[in-house]
């Protein structure tokens, strides 16, 4: 009789709920995404739609409609009532026995949840402190797969170094991103960020604060950063979805400015924030 | 309300199934084995124990008693009663609400399945087609870890050509290994496979396949290949737990040898047997 384990329990095969054949859980074939809520409203969801529909075509998952993904979102939002809320969605290729290939009549898995934001309202005065970490990740970081171990060793090692972001750095001593955000590093009046590559995922928090950056008269450089020049940065921070700006006071063991949160990126946070309102 | 959705259902987030929130799934937070038996006999379990141990060591999964694990398998493995057995099983480090960095005391989730292996009797006797593909996988290969992505689109590309394998190519045009196999060609009486480095699983077959070619008198040779020489090869197969060797006998657009199975390759198939009686 073929047969499943689960923890110490034996289950027949023919029982097991399909979540455990889940190619998400057996390959981390999937991709995902998160948006967030400002004051009720969700913020660049048609922009994190879009790219969650390249994510999907990059990998070969096919037939999902973004139109009934958005509903989904919008009923589930409304339904949490959540005014500063962290939603996340991912779809995986669906649940069958392991093999590494598919079969084209599989039916993908969706799965979100909408949760509170936590505060982060120490983090985004104060700063946070950053480590460099190897990015050990795969090839085509322009996918926002469910493929993640790499990103969570590196922030946990971060975190074990009093940190609270991993900023990876290539075999070039070149900076990719943050394992869980970009990076941008302040020089004079100059915004600075890697240029988008596969290597990288295209952030859509990235686009809107080198709109920002543009809007107060800020000058804006898409250009790979090393970890020495980043760290004798001006002023630093990491954007992400769910925190948007956050500075960085310290890279390493070098400090950043004068080790508060620097004065071009508070301008940005504040520029910012008109987008959200 | 925090919520969660399954497919179409909303769902509180506090009435929800724990398997949601693996970090096998939301990560591919784990690593995990694969052994067969032979004839109603496991199959070099206590190598695969080993190896292992040192993934979960090196993503940092502590706790793990893999004796425990071992009796498992056993315990399952009996109660299937499958002569001809796969087991796969994995460990994840466990199911918490989703944040890159994870508690010390989060409990690891475990994870079997006992089924019976497919027959592969034509593939070991007429041999396979193989194709090439980039490798895009991470750069700790040598981890058995759940982020599989690359070596499922690898192999989904290497069946869209008809072929049955894919075999990773790096970016200086050598060949790491198969999306899950070792690879081997022969050269005259020479046995070559691509030396163990971060960038290749250690293989237990391929330990296996190395012993047997001593066995029967042919070299081995631990060395890079390219694909240009991979080719011309005289004879080539691939190695992988659940089938043992298996001849390659197209290589991309290259005819292998004549066509056929190898001669030293059914020596070695022939040697192998050996090894599980």
């Amino acid at each position: 009789m073929q047969l499943a384990m689960i923890q110490d329990k034996i289950v027949p095969l023919d029982k097991l709920d399909p979540v455990y054949f889940d190619r998400g859980m057996l390959f981390g074939d999937g991709v995902y995404e998160v948006v967030r809520s400002y004051n009720g409203r969700i913020f660049a969801l048609d922009e994190h739609l879009q790219r969650f529909a390249k994510s999907l075509a990059a990998i070969a998952i096919e037939g999902i409609d973004t139109g009934e993904i958005r509903r989904r979102v919008l009923r589930a939002f409304e339904a949490a009532g959540i005014t500063e809320a962290k939603i996340y969605f991912h779809i995986t290729r669906g649940s069958a026995a392991r093999s590494h290939t598919w079969d084209a009549e599989l039916k993908p898995n969706f799965f979100m949840t909408v949760t509170k934001l936590p505060d982060n309202s120490k983090d985004k005065a104060g700063g946070i402190a950053v480590s460099t970490h190897p990015d050990w990740r795969w090839k085509r970081c322009d996918i926002k797969s469910l493929n993640l171990l790499p990103n969570v060793l590196a922030r946990q090692d971060a975190v074990r170094k009093g940190c609270t972001e991993a900023i990876l750095v290539d075999e070039n001593g070149l900076i990719t991103e943050g394992a869980a955000s970009a990076f941008f590093a302040i020089f004079d009046s100059t915004v600075q960020t890697v240029p988008l590559t596969a290597n990288i995922l295209p952030s859509i928090t990235r686009n809107f604060v080198l709109k920002a950056a543009g809007n107060i008269g800020l000058k804006t450089l898409e250009e790979s950063i090393t970890v020495e020049r980043a760290g004798s940065a001006d002023e630093a921070f990491i954007a992400v979805t769910t925190q948007d700006i956050i500075p960085v006071v310290r890279f390493d063991e070098a400090v950043i400015g004068d080790g508060g949160a620097g004065k071009h990126t508070k301008e940005l946070m504040k520029e910012f924030q008109k987008f959200v309102k």
